[in-house]
């Protein structure tokens, strides 16, 4: 594909994502199901509730990730300054969108040495699509999307529904499996996988760590619906039918989070897809993620400032910590046992 | 019955099945309570995905059945020929609608060889109502209906509760079970049954079995009804009242197949009744189905050209494909094993 | 009470029940939680269904008692005649509504001998207030009850919710059991007793057994409610709120039915509270009950004329007999064994 | 925190509340799940149903109280004098609101022993939030609330999430059960603990108990949500954020109060939160609740009158006494037997 198409749909995406409506899935993420068991007797100061947990042998402030979103040219450079800048003030992960423009084209979007100098201390996660992996060039351009902004870890997306109702999208996922495998054997930072707001079942999450990935993130369905997208975006009616019958395809975000936790206890888990606030990621938490990430939740904030990024993560975090306060729980590892009711 | 009235009839149905709410159950089809296990990381391109089957000995590029539909006079003659001209563009089952008036008067609606010669490949099913089996031309119509258009097989239509609701309609059923197993006898293509919205039951697949009919379809609840069709065309307040209250009577369709299936774990089946998209032809096939019919879905494209029957079939075919290739299923058969969740 | 404001008091009930939703149930009866499996293939003409049954050793034509309503004075009497004719003329069973005012006053609002020559064939239900019972004059008036319309059994109608929220209502329910028990031990014509709308438990119909009662009429929760009508009536604030918060108290016709059915194996059982139809009639049935009763759907056309009431319920047995043929049912002993889904 | 502050902190809270949708919380109570199985013949007479109860040796003649409400200076008094009045008048309990302002500043808002000599008879509550007792002044000012009104009992009210999303709440809990503790050792009449709306688990339930308190009031989740209060007030619209994700938050009163009988059945308890009517108080008794609290439902009177009060409750009286009526109970500890249905 052409590096201006590219760069025009991703700017469509962005726009219609941020007219909100146009990109929710008729689906529930599932967390309304859980009810935590109110502590009315916490023992505990609400400022020394300690968020804090690593990623990548580096400490985070609180576990949140800005999930990857791409944009076209210029906005695209806009933002991931501000969300560099945010992220780099709060002390939460980055992962930045796809680098694929930047790698197969001149532009870089401001993906480059120059954000990483933006956020030096915290981890910045590159991104690149399974697809590219198997091109010739594929470890090549892993190796660049890493080394372009100095990142801690390449996050791979695997994407199939998205790629199967977009015009134009990759419909060839043979070999997939096996180039994540290759890449995992000769990149010098950890692979971590995920979904785009599909899910990943304990199947695929079995699957992959048999691979060597270090961390998965399920994306589950409930957020941002791509197939509802790809019909906002629809040329023809046809293509737009045959993506709407998709919009609520999926594994609910809290299903799937839960149901790998059980298949796998001890793997590194990211739970996105439709977190809307902090007893969202309270709930994501309790139910087996590590680190929550959120993508169009914060994309109007990312659009605006790097404060306005900061003002939204602030408000997400206060509402974690008050989450723990209100069940009782000093850190993330005492929310994990925090009971639910019902 | 004069053969006007029916055409009056078959002309009524058309303009209420167009326009849509009218004829719609409330009564749902039972898909929306399954959902599939998304698989992220298929390993197979898209295009090799393979949803050809066999109905009676011929091949069918998808497992589509165009169900069942009559109408008056020249409305229907157009309409067959453009069904005819997409099956056989398609390469996928064409059932007629009801061959009674044909049989009984001189105007064939162009339900003759013509039909036949435009779509040579395809499937081609006559239709023929299970109550004029028992008639004393019953047998004698039943092969012209066959030879008429050459026909694969004929579908023999049982239709209770639509017959009982309707103004003239048939009340006497004694004798209809009997009919059909004699057809069965002398036939010399395989007799398909079903019904026309409201649904089979194990009980009665397990008695058609026994007569020795050789496809059922199940045609269940969840689509159009025709409770709410006689309603709408009732002619007094009374025969309306008595219309209404079946409107959401019978067995929703994924139930039906669900049980059906269970019952007879080898006898082809059908599942038809509300099929709005490829993603719920998926589920029905999950759910045991081997062919899936649309009759309300594929009428509006039928009235206006069989290019548009058959963009309306490649939607559906292209989702049913992406519901394989988001499941990792290669073919129908792997379909049928892909991972439900909940 | 003096007989005028009981008069005035009734026909408030009249107006309320007429202007349909004011004394509707935010309760549901629970029959859209049970479906009957579909019988695609009824072995029978529809014509020969066989709805008959007897009551008190008079043939039924159909299942159906119009169940007992009281009006004020002019209307009463036309009411009266209207649902009498029509009783006749179709066959099924009539219970007058309360003659309460009849008993205590010289006007008798048409219920007398000349109500059973209009209707001579059926049987004729006198309806009396369990109240009353406990007076000097109990037995005397329930004698008279009987004897004015020459009828076949006599209701007697418990009601302690209704009393309770009516102004001026029968707040003392000490000894009204002894009394059924008493009046059952003298009375020369059967006792049925049933409630107006709250339902009567398992427990409830073991006591009324005890006694010594002959059938109960369950008058679930799902159709008029007391609560609700009286609310309407209210004369102050206080007394309007007091009786709303009982609009959706009782229990569910479909349950009560159920409950009572599997306790008291043997009992007749009538269903009334909220039928609707025809198909409701057939749930009715089905769950456990030998006669369907209903009083403020047949209320709009008891007010028209005895015409408007045949037709009524010409609509509802035709109903009741589809449902029977699309269940495969050839009588009521039979629909008491169709399968239900779910 | 200054008083004035306070004072408007107080007066925000009664207009919000007052102005109904703004305080509501998006969660049921959880009482519609519950249906009491009605008793058609229950062999009592309405007006000898005995609500009777006792709480700390004083009788009541039904088992309610008027929970804890403060309000900003002059309304506050005229609040409370309708307030005293009515409970006195009724002989229900009454329970003040925070006498924070009154202990620490020199403005009493009616919090005085004429409010007790309003109301000489019933059992008085004083109120003070758990954060206080670990002032210096902690045990001192709780002597003093006591003392200020002749209190029978001193409620101390526990709620970490209404401090947490309020501007300048309370956000240090720890040694808050220590202070209870203490508190149980010295004072001399009977503490009870509260929520004011989120609920209390059986676990904080039991760790009260052995703190030595002597009452608990759930305050459950379905009726005033703080967090939908707080967020109303919210001077940011981060501060707005923050709060409204917890509007649905806690545990829902039905079910705390079910959960804590469970855990504790010989712990007097109190239901509130959301209470509407006699019927959800019925509901409670039946749960395991030995009194039943309103607030917010009686809000409105309190600003107009003592009589509007009076009226309030009797009719709430007056629907408890007509659910044990149809329930077939002569007093609460019937109700407490009275079968449930589903
Ligand atoms: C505008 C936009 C662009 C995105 N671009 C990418 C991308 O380049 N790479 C990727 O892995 N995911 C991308 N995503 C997916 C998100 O990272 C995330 O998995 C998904 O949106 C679900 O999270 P949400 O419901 O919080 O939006 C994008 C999402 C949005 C909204
Ligand atoms: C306009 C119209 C005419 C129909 N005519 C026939 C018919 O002649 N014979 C028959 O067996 N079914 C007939 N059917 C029933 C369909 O074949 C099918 O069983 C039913 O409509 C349920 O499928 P749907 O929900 O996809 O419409 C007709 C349906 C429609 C909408
Ligand atoms: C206008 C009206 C008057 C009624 N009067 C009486 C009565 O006098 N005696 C009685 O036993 N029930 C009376 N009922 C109650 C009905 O017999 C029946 O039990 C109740 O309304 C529930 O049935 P439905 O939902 O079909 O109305 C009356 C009902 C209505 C609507
Ligand atoms: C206006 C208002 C003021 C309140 N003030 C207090 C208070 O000072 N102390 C307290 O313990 N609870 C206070 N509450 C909480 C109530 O006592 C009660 O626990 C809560 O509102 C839930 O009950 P409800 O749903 O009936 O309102 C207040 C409630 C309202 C509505």
């Amino acid at each position: 594909m052409a590096s201006d198409d590219l760069v025009k749909r991703k700017n469509d995406h962005l726009d219609i994502v941020l007219d909100a409506r146009r990109a929710d899935a008729p689906t529930a993420t599932g967390f309304a199901d859980y009810r935590f068991a109110h502590c009315a007797l916490p023992q505990l100061h609400l400022d020394d509730i300690d968020l804090s947990t690593r990623l990548f042998h580096k400490p985070l402030s609180a576990p949140f990730l800005i999930s990857s979103m791409t944009g076209g040219a210029a906005r695209a450079k806009t933002i991931n300054r501000h969300l560099a800048e945010a992220a780099q003030h709060l002390g939460i992960a980055l992962a930045i969108g796809s680098q694929r423009i930047a790698l197969q084209s001149g532009n870089d979007h401001g993906l480059t040495r120059e954000l990483r100098q933006v956020a030096p201390d915290i981890p910045l996660l590159g991104n690149i699509g399974a697809g590219q992996l198997r091109e010739r060039e594929g470890l090549d351009w892993a190796r660049r999307a890493v080394e372009m902004i100095e990142a801690d870890a390449l996050i791979v997306h695997i994407n199939p529904l998205q790629e199967a109702v977009q015009g134009g999208g990759d419909r060839d996922w043979r070999g997939v499996r096996q180039a994540i495998g290759a890449l995992v054997k000769v990149l010098e930072v950890p692979v971590v996988v995920k979904e785009v707001g599909a899910g990943i079942s304990p199947a695929i999450a079995r699957a992959l760590m048999e691979e060597g990935v270090s961390v998965i993130d399920v994306a589950g369905a409930g957020g941002t619906s791509w197939a509802a997208v790809e019909a906002e975006r629809a040329t023809s009616e046809t293509q737009r039918k045959i993506a709407m019958a998709f919009a609520g395809w999926g594994i609910p975000t809290a299903q799937a989070i839960q149901t790998v936790r059980q298949a796998l206890p001890d793997t590194p888990l990211i739970a996105s897809g439709g977190i809307r606030d902090g007893v969202d990621a309270a709930k994501a938490i309790r139910l087996g993620a590590d680190l929550v990430g959120q993508a169009a939740a914060v994309l109007h904030s990312a659009t605006a400032s790097s404060q306005a990024v900061i003002e939204h993560f602030e408000t997400v975090i206060q509402q974690l910590r008050i989450a723990c306060f209100c069940t009782g729980s000093l850190d993330l590892a005492a929310l994990r046992q925090a009971p639910l009711i019902e």
